[in-house]
């Protein structure tokens, strides 16, 4: 077999860099548990036709068969499966199989792979992890969700600022804002300006008007207004007041913009008080506003702003339905390779060694290599991740082995007659080395386990 | 939509199963890292033409293809892409493309979804977890990771038995033994004897018996021989003394089995030393013995042996080559889900509550959200899981909400001009309602997380 090579669209890290994600993971489903959110998985496949019920998404699926299925096979065809796009489809499915075993409303979160057919660009990939969570009710889903979620996120994401994560900015819109605002105004093809205005930063301010004017049915005033909200944006009560002001300006009047307002003032102040900086009112953000219902997001990070959103979401009224009952819902997700490759790729953190060992025992002889082993299970038995030499090389090559894993410690076992009292252990990057009881000795506490760093710290 | 229906297959559990399911990984990561295996993580598919290397395989691939994409295109077709079936294929691959920047003996572990279009059954899904370990080298791999790994895999194994999973036997048989053995007699065809033998439990000794004369060109003495080697087994060095005495008996003798006698001699009396009980020699097991050069293992659960084997694998000569350099390896997979259904599916285990949440702060109203919002994050600050109830209904709807969930403590902000002096919190299994602060108060350690426990144990 020649070597292969990489998939694109198909990241995988090496050891170390696995290290990195997994802890990215841990923190991840550690703050997501103190916030009282439930973990659950769902099956990779969901039925095609479930799948593809918004058309937009067809393209990305991709289809399973069994090699040796028959193509033809009618019963085959209508039961086809997909690997899941995302895990908002899996999950609406989930709490409908599932809504008699289930309390609302219900908090979960949900870390999985996730496959789209799409073409691989940076930071965009086939196969990849995303962490969600979501809360759904019932018939009815209070707005305080809305408030709560991105402040768990903003949570969460601020919880990796220690390993070198850079800031993020969470963006909020509000559908109820947009659509009361532009009824208010007069127009009536919401779907049509929110369009438009999505391609604010591509193709500028005098092209949306244009789009507007010709493809939304607005006046040149109607466009200006629309524009002039979109230009609103910030971190407290302002915005609302600066909404405010331009609507009483332009004469647009609507009830959903009130309702929409105060949503949005709500959200603003709570977050000024508990992640202050972090949540910006941004009334330019229009993608996903034909789809979310109420509050929707969108996250930056500072300086890697064209990496694209790594962590959106936003409020369905109907997340989930089975016809007796409808399920709203509010959630986020967190493009985790994108991030993690990010973090990687731009050199911004790095594990302090590439195996979870803090020691390696060496081995004398092959003939004590149970004297060695057991040298590693009383120090295992306190939880100190240990590995034994490979062979009894000269002492010069096992403690090159553990230099080349960055494994700081090796332990020298002393002759089997001295019971363990002629015990020595180094520490391989000061060279220092000490008697050592190994029913009693510990590694500093920073060098248990390998940690996660901000490149810049050595 | 309509309720939907499981996937015949496909598991997936309510949240409470899936805290069981999360907890037994959980033991698994921490067990493989403490003997200082690496996890890694690789893509879901691979090259379908890697994923039919053994032709026996392709009937359980799921293949791969984009919704959109020209079933006629060439191009797409030369790079079809499957689901991995098992996790060895993709570390095989793993290894050979990043040889140069991996340390060997490398040693890794890997828990993750695999995929197998076959017709499920009790214990035999097509989507489902598997947690691998392996070391392997390159050039060379000596023989006492072989008695190291299944030690590995009996310490995991165990671990669990805290939360009720029943008692395992980990049985190994050793290639070269089987093939000594028979070279010695004078047969040569020794994978036509293997697979007679693999049919013992089958259809029984006599008919086994006349396979062997019939179609691996056996005579009666023989066929006995071979019968008689698969019937020894035991947890001492006698297992190799009944061997010897029998290959003298009856005159086979090679220097393979001279080999193999002494490898399984070794690995007997290391289990006996650290996991008495657990390990035992069985030379009837032939399974895996036709691709596996050195060990092999399988893994009954005592009183569940009809489930199949729970962790099985041995050792390769040739895990992988790249044409230059040659890997051997040695590892075990566990099939989680097939331990985790039958953990659950057996009622042997249950979670101690459907959610992370220690403490549900109850909202006396709207107006006060905010204040309960505060003891929350008080809470979460040391380290305690807790959510906020959802709506500021009478406190007896409230305790309702967190009895359903399991969650064991509510509490009661006292008024807010009182500044936290007047909160209370309540035990709402005994009833006991004590006043509480929330910047120093603690739930029992018992209570802080959700705990996994054998079903018997209250």
């Amino acid at each position: 077999m020649a070597r292969p090579t990489p998939l694109s669209g198909f990241p995988e890290w090496l050891p170390d860099g696995r290290i990195v994600e997994q802890h990215v993971l841990d923190v991840l489903r550690r703050t997501f548990e103190l916030h009282g959110f439930a973990g659950i998985e769902t099956r990779a496949v969901e039925p095609l036709d479930q799948l593809l019920r918004k058309g937009e998404t067809s393209k990305e699926v991709y289809v399973l068969r069994r090699l040796q299925e028959d193509p033809e096979a009618g019963a085959e065809r209508g039961g086809q499966l997909g690997l899941h796009f995302d895990l908002t489809v899996p999950f609406a499915r989930y709490v409908l199989e599932n809504a008699g075993h289930l309390a609302f409303p219900f908090r979960r979160y949900q870390i999985q792979k996730v496959w789209r057919g799409e073409r691989p660009q940076d930071g965009r990939f086939r196969e990849f992890v995303q962490a969600d969570i979501d809360v759904v009710g019932a018939g009815e889903l209070a707005y305080h969700f809305e408030v709560e979620l991105p402040l768990v996120m903003a949570e969460a994401l601020g919880a990796l600022r220690a390993i070198g994560l850079p800031e993020v900015r969470i963006l909020v819109n509000n559908r109820k804002v947009a659509e009361g605002f532009y009824r208010g105004l007069g127009l009536t093809d919401v779907e049509g300006v929110l369009r438009s205005i999505d391609k604010l930063d591509k193709i500028g301010a005098d092209a949306v008007a244009a789009l507007l004017v010709a493809e939304a049915g607005a006046t040149q005033d109607q466009a200006r207004a629309c524009l002039e909200l979109a230009s609103i944006s910030g971190t407290d009560q302002s915005v609302v007041d600066r909404v405010l002001e331009l609507a009483g300006r332009v004469g647009a009047r609507h009830e959903l913009l009130d309702e929409g307002l105060a949503e949005l003032g709500q959200l603003v102040r709570a977050a000024q008080d508990r992640a202050p900086g972090v949540v910006v009112a941004d009334l330019r953000i229009a993608r996903g506003l034909d789809y979310y219902t109420g509050s929707v997001y969108e996250t930056v990070l500072v300086g890697h702003e064209q990496l694209g959103s790594i962590c959106s979401g936003g409020r369905y009224d109907t997340l989930a339905s089975d016809g007796a009952t409808t399920y709203p819902g509010v959630g986020l997700s967190i493009g985790v390779s994108r991030v993690v490759s990010r973090l990687l790729g731009a050199g911004l953190v790095r594990a302090t060694r590439s195996v979870p060992s803090a020691v390696l025992v060496a081995v004398s002889s092959e003939e004590d290599r149970d004297r060695s082993d057991a040298v590693a299970t009383a120090l295992r038995s306190r939880g100190i991740p240990v590995e034994v030499a490979p062979s009894a090389a000269k002492f010069g090559k096992q403690i090159r082995h553990a230099d080349r894993r960055g494994i700081p410690f090796v332990w020298f076992p002393g002759p089997a007659e001295a019971g363990g009292s002629a015990d020595q252990v180094k520490d391989i990057r000061s060279g220092e080395q000490v008697a050592a009881d190994a029913g009693t000795w510990c590694p500093p506490a920073e060098d248990l386990h390998p940690r996660v760093v901000a490149a810049t710290v050595s």
